[in-house]
């Protein structure tokens, strides 16, 4: 058979299991799986497994020190292997009150299916496995070698793994990597990202007394652990967002010829973001066009995520706080690591003479991309073009942070992205959903991606 | 009668009217009269009003804008006039599970009695009311003209208070005037209070979106709240403790010989409030002494008092604020004014160019003593001798603040302070309490003042 006629029978293929698939999605979001409270964890990773072993592939449920790892393989024609990145876990679904239908319970609407995970990343569990079992049913057998991981642990930062990769690298070998997202942009172009920022989350937290005090007393001779905070604070980023810690910037890339290319054929968004967030402007100036791409993904960030202090209730309360807190999350462009980020930023504070502010890790990850060019990432841009019927929006790197470090640098893997997302998706939020549309467009993409990568081809 | 003998008689009167007066006490101290929170505050203007009454004054109770002052007036002998300061509302009970029996009951345990408002400031209101009665009984009228000013909001900043003095000034004028407190030290030391600092309480907030961002998205291009908030806060405070809003110190004045004179007959607290706060040292290198004192009560400040702004839950969450706040009060000295301070801060802001940074006025009020060697001063320091056996501890001014500007300012009434408290009575706190011993004293000394006050002198 070639290329056309497989690639028409699985179409056909998907289309006609549609309904059963969508029916395997709704079992898989009625599994809670809510990592940042503890919810449902096991029990999703070995739904995940019975679902992996329910299409002929070996499962296994690995433990970690915290949430376990579902590994999955199965054998091909070829001896190449492809491996899926995924994860089984879902943010919380607070606040719930803001939810149209139960965040559980698959809901059809129209053309749209709601539910927590539904896009991040249970659809695209499904998608990988409609796709895979469409490929095998048309050619009686798969391609080539497929191997999973699903984690548990991705939207909680992904900790454990850069470890477990390392820990696992023959048993994650393979070729090439289909990354956990893919999505469309508002113009109903598939998107393909090649890279993610870093990060290095921190929390800085400064004690100045065992207990509160009143102001009248303390105001002008107790040490106040609020005011110490924001001097830390602000010697780490001047008004101009320049981030002030010696050495900060010695590792950053800037962007290649290549890269500018491909940043100036995305389409602007600033005024749609300025919009959408009700922004009065940008900071330093940037107005879009390419400084303002550049900036959003090629630098380095040092964000003030929240802070804490005192009395935060209303009305007046004249109180000295003993404690304050900031969390602050940087992100990383290649080449900057977590590791010297917090080597500097405690030699920095040590130097400004804030030895009292403490620092605690909460998480990080590498800054990693792929060649926009390598064999892979044009496979996977050609196969778009085929089910879209447009060129793909390529995305050097995204302003995100995920945990392909290890999987680009580690195992040595092209990874592209390849799925069922879209702008109104509201994953993370109340009112998760996906197109139908979507859905089966990722199919068909994941399907080519894998017909392709084991061999057939046009 | 002699002075001597009057005092006597009215000592004894005291001592044997004691239990009806704890009676009084207790049934004050049940009629719960939370300002913050709206609790019982009509009916306990009324019962402070139907208490007077009973005690053979006239009483009305004035409504305000929000809770009504209690206003009362005696006549006497003589046709000088004595005015009592107090207030009737209370500090909010919780932590409730922290008492160690109810708050708005009563409770005695060996010598100490326990209840919210017990010594702020519903043990006052029964101080005045039981020496005003022992005064009458042994002398069959009072020596002078009383006048009672018994306000609802001194726990919220006595907002009003100023306002309502300028409006009543003929109907509360006055010759001398016994404000709201007075305590021993821990040296059982009587404690003159003759001024307190003003203050002008703020809350500073940023928004800079509709709605908060990801930290990815957002990072190196969106305003973020938090960082306009740290910057704009940072400019106004350095590391060394001085205030960078020009003409903030324009109108300070220093202390005088007199007041440094008193300052450095004050007990040297600086080691105990250590301890007690578990502070590793003083600002700017202070180690107590008259230098350590000066700055206590003598500088104005700049407290933050709250920072608040995107994620302060636990663990890391990469979101990007759009708004922040921050509470700040500032404690004034004499001549400084709430009032410049406001148009000094706006100025300045928005010449740093914070001009998205909003000042919201939370309440605030001037500095304001009275002088050490006031003739009505020195009578309450020598009574003070007479009841305590002990040189009274003469603070020149405190650290905290008050309504007392307009009593000083706008009736011209000098003020002293005289009481039942003692430095374990966890004011504002749980298990609030005062000692029976303290306030049989405290019943003496204020009897002391009507009586020379009213020409009944040794």
């Amino acid at each position: 058979m070639d290329y056309k006629t497989v690639t028409q029978q699985v179409d056909a293929v998907i289309e006609a299991s549609l309904d059963g698939w969508i029916d395997q999605l709704a079992r898989l979001v009625a599994q809670p799986s809510i990592s940042a409270q503890g919810v449902g964890m096991t029990e999703c990773a070995e739904l995940v497994a019975t679902m992996l072993r329910e299409q002929d592939f070996e499962a296994e449920v690995m433990p970690t020190e915290m949430y376990p790892v579902v590994y999955g393989e199965g054998n091909g024609r070829s001896s190449r292997t492809l491996l899926f990145y995924l994860h089984y876990d879902v943010q919380p679904p607070e606040p719930l009150d803001l939810w149209e239908s139960p965040p559980f319970t698959l809901t059809r609407r129209g053309d749209h299916l709601f539910g927590r995970g539904i896009t991040d990343d249970k659809g695209h569990i499904i998608c990988r496995l409609a796709a895979l079992a469409a490929v095998r049913q048309v050619l009686g057998e798969l391609p080539c070698r497929v191997k999973f991981i699903i984690e548990g642990e991705e939207e909680i930062g992904s900790p454990r793994m850069p470890a477990f990769v390392a820990q696992h690298k023959e048993k994650l070998a393979a070729d090439a990597c289909i990354w956990e997202f893919g999505s469309v942009d508002h113009d109903g172009r598939p998107t393909q990202s090649l890279g993610m920022r870093g990060i290095c989350y921190v929390e800085l937290s400064v004690k100045t007394a065992e207990i509160d005090a009143h102001s009248g007393l303390g105001g002008s001779i107790f040490p106040n652990a609020a005011w110490r905070l924001v001097w830390a604070l602000n010697s780490l980023k001047d008004e101009n967002e320049r981030i002030r810690i010696p050495g900060f910037y010695d590792n950053v890339q800037p962007p290649t010829t290549r890269d500018l290319e491909l940043l100036d054929n995305l389409p602007d968004d600033s005024a749609k973001l300025k919009e959408m967030f009700g922004l009065a402007g940008y900071v330093r100036g940037l107005t879009g066009g390419l400084e303002w791409k550049k900036a959003a993904v090629f630098e380095p960030t040092c964000t003030i995520c929240g802070l804490e202090s005192g009395y935060q209730g209303p009305g007046p309360k004249t109180v000295l706080p003993a404690t304050a807190r900031a969390k602050v999350d940087f992100r990383l462009v290649p080449d900057q690591t977590p590791e010297e980020v917090l080597t500097k930023l405690r030699a920095y504070l040590d130097a400004q003479g804030f030895t009292d502010v403490e620092i605690t890790f909460l998480g990080g990850g590498r800054p990693a991309r792929v060649d926009p060019d390598d064999p892979f990432v044009r496979l996977a841009n050609e196969t778009a073009v085929e089910v879209y019927g447009k060129e793909p929006v390529i995305e050097p790197i995204i302003g995100g942070s995920g945990p392909n470090y290890p999987f680009i640098h580690e195992l040595g893997l092209p990874l592209v992205s390849a799925g069922i997302g879209y702008p109104g998706g509201r994953a993370h939020a109340p009112n998760e959903n996906i197109r139908i549309p979507d859905l089966i467009n990722g199919i068909r993409h994941t399907a080519r991606i894998i017909l392709r990568f084991g061999g057939i081809t046009p």
